[in-house]
């Protein structure tokens, strides 16, 4: 099967691992597993994972950055709508992160357009906490991925605030099918006719970082209580030869390369 | 002029613009900063900016990244250069920061091929030390622009290893017009003709974070020195109305949409 079949059939291949994800999760990693010749993480003070967690409620999360976007963007406000709550619960090692740090996640990267700062907040966030793959569980890893796909698969935004800047019947709802920035405002934007500058947009973005914190609160709290299963059901590295999304013809068309397999 | 005119005389107004770059610098961040309500930072312990610094040797940073990059791959690697050695010569708050959280950088966010790891674990450094800039200092918003930029347009990897693993003859330089890790290896897999997997693809991912760690710190040097200027000479948002790259039809083609500008 070359790599243009593999992508043409890649709904039903999708489908068929629905209910799998777990199984393919764990195929995943073991492909990425391969290249590492360690397992022993270095170990500065903080570097000891899992980090202590308390559940959290995912409307009050998502409320928390709904708010801290109109401070922080999309990136700051994921990962503050956390680390904000756990530094008042916990107290160290949360006191210690520096989530403002993190504004330049907005805009794909200081307007770059790449990976959504939601996605990315939430992938620093679980990975803080739950710690690397290379630290011995995967789970942080495996949330990540699982974030990555929920967001492209979303009708966004899905939270809706209790105190909208913008009136909700505004807010139209795209599918994104991609966690990059660019992809994700650029449907938006086309959908709702609106421009990056609009009140709209702004507020879209910010119910975006709202949905992703909520969404991110309810797996870990599924991993604190020893339920998460992973759902990510593809490895683009395993199934395509190289790292990317699950819909290689969205942006290549009927021309997916095919990659080299000598190594 | 239309947005795919734009894209078209790319090039030539980029060329008015070398020289120009804090100018342009200066410009993009006004736009953004137009979105800001306020200019006030929350506070954790660790968010006073700049965080002390120390200059750096460029070629030793290199050299630990490329190590580095065998045990958390591109984005914990870069971030670890930096940070392992200001620990030893500063302290905190670098002893307290979780760089090997940051594995999951790797492949593009856990192999999703979005922003190169190199490129994302170098913004993190420049905005952990010198803050975001809702804190004060535009520098490190800058730099991160900076790197980018830097990264789509050099004749990859740049940086040689002292000891390297694999024989530079076999590593190909390619320029990936893109900070994205699906677009900058799948360049380097076409023209290398290797796989994914090739010890030689690897080598070539280690080689371009340790090229990545070196112009970063050359960046924070003479940001500490205070000699740098920003040399990032687009901006997405204000140019295109969009955030994104330069390159608009790189993957566009002829068809470049025209961005709606209803506000």
């Amino acid at each position: 099967m070359n790599q243009e079949e593999k992508c043409c059939k890649d709904v039903s291949r999708r489908s068929v691992l629905v209910g799998a994800g777990a199984l393919a999760a764990g195929t995943a990693l073991a492909h990425l597993g391969g290249m590492l010749p360690t397992a022993a993480a270095k170990g500065g003070k903080t570097e000891k994972w899992p980090w202590p967690y308390v559940k959290l409620d995912p409307v009050k999360t998502a409320e928390i950055c709904y708010d801290e976007w109109y401070r922080v963007f999309c990136g700051g406000a994921v990962i503050n709508s956390v680390v904000s709550q756990l530094r008042e619960k916990v107290g160290e090692p949360y006191t210690s992160f520096p989530s403002d740090s993190f504004t330049f996640l907005e805009g794909g990267q200081v307007g770059w357009g790449t990976i959504c700062g939601s996605p990315a907040g939430a992938n620093i966030v679980a990975n803080l906490i739950i710690g690397p793959r290379i630290a011995g569980s995967p789970d942080g890893h495996h949330i990540s991925a699982d974030i990555m796909q929920w967001y492209s698969e979303a009708n966004m935004p899905v939270f809706q605030p209790i105190n909208p800047r913008v009136d909700p019947a505004k807010i139209v709802k795209t599918t994104s099918q991609s966690p990059l920035c660019h992809i994700s405002v650029g449907k938006w934007m086309k959908e709702a006719g609106l421009s990056l500058k609009s009140a709209e947009r702004k507020d879209r973005c910010a119910r975006v970082a709202a949905s992703t914190a909520y969404r991110l609160v309810e797996l870990l709290n599924a991993w604190h209580d020893g339920t998460y299963e992973p759902t990510n059901n593809f490895s683009a590295a395993s199934d395509f030869g190289i790292t990317g999304q699950f819909n290689c013809m969205e942006c290549h068309g009927d021309d997916v390369p095919e990659p080299p397999t000598s190594s």
